[in-house]
């Protein structure tokens, strides 16, 4: 059972001020009397919290028996506040914008205020959780020890904005839309960005080696309408959908205050031993580019996820990325 | 001035009959008396027979005063047999599949009715006109000397069916498009499928160097307003569009008749000498693709186009490319 944390009056970097924030999160495991056993992982473009379950466990780097592991849902993911559960008059089509340091602002006082938590041994994440992982690195580098991002990156690349243009444009182009005052849910527009996001998701050679029907789909119809529209469909709000994917294009830990649009400088800054997880056919996180950004990290190790599972490498559904995964972060641990 | 060839009733592998069906083409150079000079170069998707007139020129491989150059127009690109050029019934929305074959079978007329030319020393093409090259070596193995398919493959693969699906999905999610009987253009469909198109067109690397300044793009937003936009709103109707992408995603040398969907034995088939030139980071005719199908070619060779311009190398706007290219044409066209 998640629980909720107020934020009360929640100022964002945009200006705007959501009254009566919520940071919905969930825990596993106990906090050590000492506090010194908390780790953050964020969720994901569109996750919840329970969606990141799969790498934690008994016996995993993640082990509730030993850790104190906090799952924050990411703003605008339907579970902490989000267009889809806003009060008027910051609801629905009037959501503000929210960048990845709000989020990580947000979670900042879950974890010191409301648990008192003063260092973190570990911040990780998939995705858009890796964005928030390196965001935590820079903003609050005093108080995280190590940082494993993997299938994300900590600014959003040129090709990363066109590809979520393309998800975007979909969405949006079914009339029932209405500019985000949709009065029945544009079906449509959420199958039509399922379609596009399902190309980017998986790898050429997933597809070549059909490795959907691994997943348990029967063919590659079977995979676009079960697997991708069915995820599309379960309950993901369209205005939350462009929120967290505003909160993406836009995401650079060069924004943070103080570092005045510098990436690299943001990511210099970084005290955080980190080692760095792009999977090796990922089409919008490429392993270049993380190559890029532990150049300019100073304890940084790239590690790149071998194989043909794409982006989803880190989404827990392929066994052999996620021992690679949980091998990576025991020896991140145990440092 | 193209010219259109009278196919008369015109009857495609799927069954129907195209009554008074049309090809268009220009022709370049002259052809000789002996009629052994002359080049087959189809058309893309949605390419018109002037866009392939980089690729030929005095002192290039594509010599129009040495070789005859035949640019056929794509059945469905609007110049030849489309939804948008032909009468009721078979108008619009009703406009009948038509295969790889199909076109080749409709160039085949034009070459040996129309030119009487019983040898062609090379056929090439750029994507959907590299698989009408793959597609030619198939059906008239006996006549087609030398074959140059570049970005471009014998058969859909699985992927490149998905990445079109989301292409489709964002042009006919916009309610204007009416399953095919618009009144008006379906300008935010047309829109959404250019902005999906956009990140697949050109790499990673692509977007990260920022090479759309050096085609006279101001900002990311501009190149995707100005190029994408304006690619797909120059005369692109949505029909035609949808033609031509389900001859794309239905494209297998396999399905020649005679081969029964053996796409292998069909490649085997093949007695023109191959180059195969896939660009290195073509995202959705990845090179690894065509690795496969020129193992399966007798006399063939793989020849990877390098850098980072993805599939549009080779469509001749950077000039290293089209360099490459005209090189490994004029060693071919030298055998």
């Amino acid at each position: 059972m998640a629980t909720t944390f107020e934020l009360g009056d929640f100022v964002l970097q945009g200006g705007a001020t959501l009254r009566g924030a919520q940071l919905t999160y969930e825990t596993y495991g106990e906090l050590a009397a000492d506090k010194s056993n908390a780790i953050v992982y964020p969720t994901w473009y569109s996750g919840r919290h329970q969606d990141n379950e799969w790498l934690i466990g008994e016996g995993m780097a993640l082990d509730p028996s030993r850790y104190f592991i906090i799952v924050p849902n990411m703003l605008g993911n339907g579970l902490s506040s989000s267009p889809s559960n806003t009060p008027p008059p910051y609801d629905r089509g009037r959501f503000p914008n929210v960048t990845m340091y709000d989020n990580v602002e947000a979670q900042y006082r879950l974890v010191t205020e409301h648990f008192g938590i003063e260092r973190l041994p570990l911040v990780l994440g998939w995705s858009m959780g890796a964005g928030q992982t390196y965001q935590w690195a820079v903003s609050h580098p005093e108080m995280v020890e190590r940082i494993a991002p993997f299938c994300g990156s900590s600014r959003c690349s040129y090709h990363n904005k066109v590809f979520l243009e393309g998800v975007k444009a979909a969405l949006t182009a079914d009339d029932a839309f209405q500019n985000g005052w949709y009065t029945s849910m544009p079906t449509k527009g959420l199958r039509a960005a399922a379609r596009v996001y399902a190309g980017w998701g998986f790898s050429q050679a997933f597809y070549w080696d059909r490795l959907y029907e691994r997943l348990g789909f029967s063919s590659l119809e079977d995979f676009l309408v079960g697997f991708w529209e069915g995820f599309f469909l379960d309950d993901r709000d369209p205005n939350n959908l462009l929120t967290m994917l505003w909160t993406w294009q836009n995401a650079d830990v060069g924004r943070t205050p103080g570092f005045n649009g510098d990436t690299k400088a943001a990511l210099a800054s970084i005290k955080a031993r980190a080692i760095v997880m792009p999977a090796e056919k990922d089409l919008y996180f490429p392993p270049e580019d993380e190559a890029w950004a532990v150049q300019h990290i100073p304890n940084a190790e790239l590690r790149v996820i071998p194989g043909v599972w794409g982006h989803f490498a880190g989404n827990g559904i392929n066994a052999e990325d996620t021992t690679f995964i949980d091998n990576a972060l025991k020896e991140l641990l145990a440092t």
